[in-house]
């Protein structure tokens, strides 16, 4: 039986690099990726729709195999201000210690999610994939009739199945291990909805009749034939694919990653407002008072934009979110082209489109 | 190349039955997975010298083929009486429910851990495994010079370096996802220690030139497939062998396995002290205040014995600490035989040994 779902988007190998918002959104990789004959996916969640249509221009300029883009599906509505005052006090000492302006709430928290969603189907991309909620009937619509696959973010079997009953292409399965924001969107328990891959993906391909694509710890070829084990049809990959060469992110992050600092991994809701792995550092570690009073995402992550900003300007990685995975540990200092290759060496015949 | 742990235990299959220890730790059970050609363990921590000798005779009794025996490894000295009190007085009600008498501190909180070992040494059985520490030098050698396979529990990197400078044979890699206790002995950041089996497996077979066994998240031929393609030599399965038709649970705790229930796990300290994993029920939900300030191991788990035992008797789930993994909801009611058919369906060739 060949792989229907690679078969559908074109690819080579059902190798996709996990979408990652921020830093590492950036054209060469996603373009790499898909050269490479996987599916590059760009996160978008922070992207403006001139800077998403941009990237998207940069990234056709670059390849011309199917890539797609992720983008965070907010609900409209109130954002709460619950915990702001006291999460800008705590921050005033980090601005102070960086030499910048005290922290304050920007008028503008998130993108317009309505404007970025017209702006990817203004563009036409091979592959859509969300996280944090579920697109509505009409957006989903109409990306399917644009020729998009469309993929959701389950991390509870539960999810899956509402994922299906929305009409989703397929389902990504994000297992516990998995690095950068979690997708929980049916609960509020996020730490029951922290389900090993190993666990997650057999259950949700029992429970779905679509094809799952496993993200969570997996990082080289036994990752990959494992989770096609589990009956995956397609793999997730993202920490590994920070650290090659073609990644945009800073030194300091992929120094990070691939160090011995990456074993220690940790979910944390305190520089986003929304629980997030990431290597553990500084302000992990001293702002963890702040996991249960931090403001709700996208206030936090708002709030803690100027110091990772002049963290980043200043390579001051303890300030930093280091968004990375548990598999961090196997990331090396590659080519994307290399990082394939060994991923590609997990998958068997049957594993691949006719 | 052949399965070297799996011959030099004289299995036909690598697939080990996870030591379960109280209710589950009974000789048919163990008997009937090593008789279906795995390894039966005995969860053996909770059992005096004289039990101890006594199961590991019956096992004998209903088998002739090679099981293993468990020990949590306990460093005596103090105890540590802090939290008894309001512990104590939180579970008042709960004894007033159950028609029992008030909690209170028995005497002994725990059987003689040198003792339980010198039972085991005189018994000489065929594999040793352990968690929560390490056996003494002396004892590691005395075990292997009885000719038993030592095998120890780590759930980071770190531990299971440990492992190998002590000298055993072989490590289990215990995932995020299993049910039970937590092995973790190296650090007291539990939550740190709480590593996916799909990240896991690999960097611990990385880390050390042992024979790595896989453990959570593994119950049916997938996970078995998975974990051997991550790197393991041999799976650890628990779960999916407490529903099965010789397994002496009671018939409340196979049912909240079964049923919908068991898609809802979390780890927890309330009932014993230390971190495990069980179906969420009433007690873990009520008693959450209770998960930094409750007594450590073993006194919490003497405190919670009464309540336990008493729910036990009277058929009330939402009292028991019904461990169980993330992988629970694919467990079925079958016989032992049936579930040994399905695991090893996994298997290939180069996964036996010769």
């Amino acid at each position: 039986m060949p792989n229907h779902l690679a078969q559908r988007l074109h690819v080579d190998y059902p190798i996709f690099l996990a979408p990652m918002a921020g830093e590492a959104a950036k054209a060469p990789l996603v373009a790499a990726v898909s050269n490479a004959g996987g599916l590059g996916v760009l996160g978008a969640g922070y992207m403006s729709p001139e800077k998403l249509l941009a990237t998207i221009a940069e990234i056709r300029a670059l390849t011309s195999r199917p890539f797609g883009v992720n983008l965070f599906v907010m609900a409209p509505g109130e954002r709460g201000s619950a915990g702001v005052d006291t999460m800008r006090q705590a921050l005033a000492r980090y601005h102070a210690e960086l030499g910048i302006a005290p922290p304050a709430l920007p008028a503008s928290l998130e993108e317009n999610y309505d404007a970025q969603m017209e702006a990817v189907l203004s563009a036409g991309v091979a592959a859509f994939s969300f996280t944090f909620g579920v697109p509505s009937a009409r957006h989903i619509d109409a990306l399917k009739a644009g020729g998009a696959c469309v993929m959701g973010t389950a991390t509870t079997v539960d999810e899956a199945i509402e994922l299906e009953r929305r009409g989703v292409d397929a389902v990504v399965a994000q297992g516990a291990e998995a690095g950068g924001h979690r997708g929980t969107f049916l609960t509020d328990d996020f730490q029951g909805a922290m389900i090993g891959t190993m666990a997650l993906v057999p259950q949700v391909a029992d429970a779905v009749r679509l094809p799952v694509v496993a993200a969570g710890g997996i990082a080289d070829r036994r990752g990959v034939r494992a989770a096609l084990a589990l009956g995956a049809s397609a793999v997730s990959v993202g920490t590994a694919f920070l650290s090659t060469i073609e990644s945009g992110v800073s030194d300091a992050y992929k120094l990070a990653l691939t160090g011995p600092a990456s074993r220690n991994t940790g979910v944390t809701r305190v520089f986003s407002g929304r629980p997030a792995r990431g290597v553990r550092n500084r302000f992990m570690d001293e702002m963890r008072a702040f996991e249960i009073s931090a403001p709700v995402y996208p206030v936090a992550n708002a709030l803690t934009r100027d110091m990772r900003a002049a963290a980043s300007r200043q390579g001051r990685p303890e300030f930093l979110s280091l968004w990375a995975g548990q598999a961090a540990p196997l990331s090396r200092n590659c080519s994307v082209a290399q990082l394939m290759e060994e991923l590609r060496e997990g998958l068997s015949q049957s594993d691949l489109p006719l």
